[in-house]
């Protein structure tokens, strides 16, 4: 179990294979976001049709609302939401930092007040591992500490502290069938990067996630960080980047090896109207879609693109109808899931480097500069 | 086109084909409402999979927004919201009479203030009419005025005035493809009722409508309105009764010779996280559902109860996830198409005086009094 094949190689990209409990997941793979064990306004079928595979569920969330104990109760996250492909938890770390408005971190763990009831709550490696197991999805996070990028003293004593926290996380371990991935942090520091990576990959992992990025820093820094990364890392492990993206960041991602995308930006994009398309990010709000026969995207075979007007989709928006929200994400969703499809075809064909600039070109002004990783 | 096959009766219920450019309907048949031409938070892929068949839009609200102009430009209603399967549209009356603040009634038609933005619109039967025929569903209605039951003056008044707007609407209407029911009104008053059921029997239209009754009268008075008017109506036309409703007024009408029926009542309760169960409405925000591994109602056959716990469903309403929304109003829905579609085969079976009882003991404590009529 949790064997990584590689079928393929352009460049620095991979087509792979990761065997899960729950399936095999083809590589690269962008997962959608199901904060609290549901991708917003999107039923399971929905999302099997629009060709999701992997799904992301927040464990800060599920903790706190409706209880990991309740998940692990009903059977776990797969069960509960019944999601029957594979999953992934982040380690709450994260959500700790960005949503709780105090919290104490010591180098045992950190002390934080739920965003919902400000009641108080403490996380350690060990009880986010717990925590983790009792959700019980395919891929799980060691706990980690995430810096802000252009804070170097900061970003090395929380890459310290996130070392340390994975030894612990790997140690507190006990399910075989969950895949436990160390963090690397560092900020967007060349020197701590490094060795962060190597310490990450040093780790007895089936896989290694990248953290801290998309998370103020700009492309550049991102993409030069993924360029540092690479080399240090082992082939035969996935590589999961955490927090992005847009369709772009996806491409620049995958060339330079990562395997694993998550993002809630399809998903909230939508909700805020706004539509992946050709023609750049649309919003589809704008009174000039009011008579557009067209669907969002001709060459796109989502449902939504294979059955709506623009025109439909500006009245549901216009009429403040719900609605409007699932068939966006639906269509946000499938551009991405599909991209990935495309992506992996690409690379078993050797074509990848040679229709890249195509790619990009179809997919740019789509989101300039992603916002800020959100929390829920 | 637009003739009623009658294929089996039992009492005075009747199970039949109404034929119409979009399908041959089967009644009797309950339609889910899509006000602004969307039942709320459902694709048209979800209402064909739970069983819909006829599905209702609102003239007053499409005509507001986006336009009937605009409608008729998109191809007409089915085509703007892809619903292939027959529909209906009501004449718009109602909602002036329900939504807006200040209007002024005259002989001529009525003035009123749009409930967006306090502009001032005119409908007389000619423009109902147009707008109905500009969005081109199968069924529409003549312009008619609804009475406060209990007012037997202006019951009179406006049964007098509808009277006249049936007739107007029928010299005003052109398109052979749409079928035009007159409605009867006349508010509980036995005389009126029977005054108005003779004179829109006697008009030269393919099917009836029962306006004014689910507005505040009781359920003996609706009842004793519907055993009064059935025996007054023609066999060989379809009778509706607008706005009507619960699992039990479904069950009570049916066996006084009604073949259509339209309520927001299913949606509505879904969005207030309310499920029709043999159990009695479940209020599934309820903390008892927290650990409740049991579907909403084990003998169900819909999407929701296939597939999810009352605990999740818990989850997602506790959570404030839209998707509850969703998953309430297929289950509700569901339940109010199934029950036709079962009462339908014990019309042709000849047994369903028979399972009656058993039918309304099943379905009793759902809904003991429909919320008021509601117009959005």
């Amino acid at each position: 179990m949790f064997t990584y094949d590689i079928l393929a190689r352009q460049g620095r990209a991979r087509a792979g294979l990761f065997h899960t409990p729950h399936g095999d997941l083809e590589t690269p793979v962008f997962a959608p976001v199901g904060t609290q064990a549901t991708v917003k306004t999107l039923t399971p079928a929905q999302l099997d049709e629009l060709g999701a595979s992997l799904v992301l569920a927040n464990t800060y969330h599920l903790y706190l609302r409706p209880g990991d104990g309740l998940v692990a109760e009903m059977g776990g996250v797969h069960e509960f939401m019944q999601w029957p492909h594979p999953m992934l938890t982040d380690s709450g770390g994260f959500q700790v930092f960005s949503l709780s408005e105090t919290r104490k971190i010591d180098d045992e763990g950190v002390t934080f007040k739920s965003h919902i009831d400000g009641s108080t709550h403490r996380f350690t490696p060990e009880r986010s591992i717990q925590i983790q197991e009792n959700l019980g999805a395919d891929i799980i996070m060691a706990f980690d500490e995430c810096s802000d990028p252009n804070d170097h003293a900061y970003s090395r004593t929380a890459m310290e502290r996130t070392h340390r926290w994975a030894e612990r996380s790997l140690q507190a371990h006990t399910r075989a069938d969950q895949a436990l991935f160390g963090i690397i942090q560092g900020g967007v520091e060349p020197g701590l990067r490094a060795e962060s990576s190597r310490f990450i990959a040093g780790l007895d992992t089936p896989g290694i996630a990248i953290g801290g990025l998309s998370v103020g820093e700009s492309k550049t820094e991102m993409y030069a960080t993924l360029d540092l990364i690479q080399p240090l890392l082992p082939e035969d492990k996935p590589r999961y980047l955490m927090g992005v993206g847009t369709p772009e960041d996806l491409l620049e991602g995958v060339r330079r090896g990562v395997d694993i995308f998550d993002c809630v930006l399809p998903t909230r994009l939508a909700r805020h109207n706004a539509a992946f398309s050709p023609e750049g990010r649309l919003n589809l709000m704008n009174a000039s879609f009011a008579h557009d026969r067209r669907p969002i995207d001709a060459a796109c075979t989502c449902y939504t693109c294979r059955t709506f007007t623009r025109a439909y989709l500006r009245h549901l928006i216009n009429a403040r109808e719900l609605l409007a929200g699932t068939l966006l994400s639906i269509h946000n969703l499938h551009a991405l899931t599909q991209l990935m499809k495309d992506v992996r075809a690409l690379i078993r064909a050797g074509t990848l480097e040679a229709q890249l600039p195509e790619l990009s070109k179809r997919w740019e002004n789509n989101a300039e500069r992603q916002p800020s990783k959100e929390a829920t």
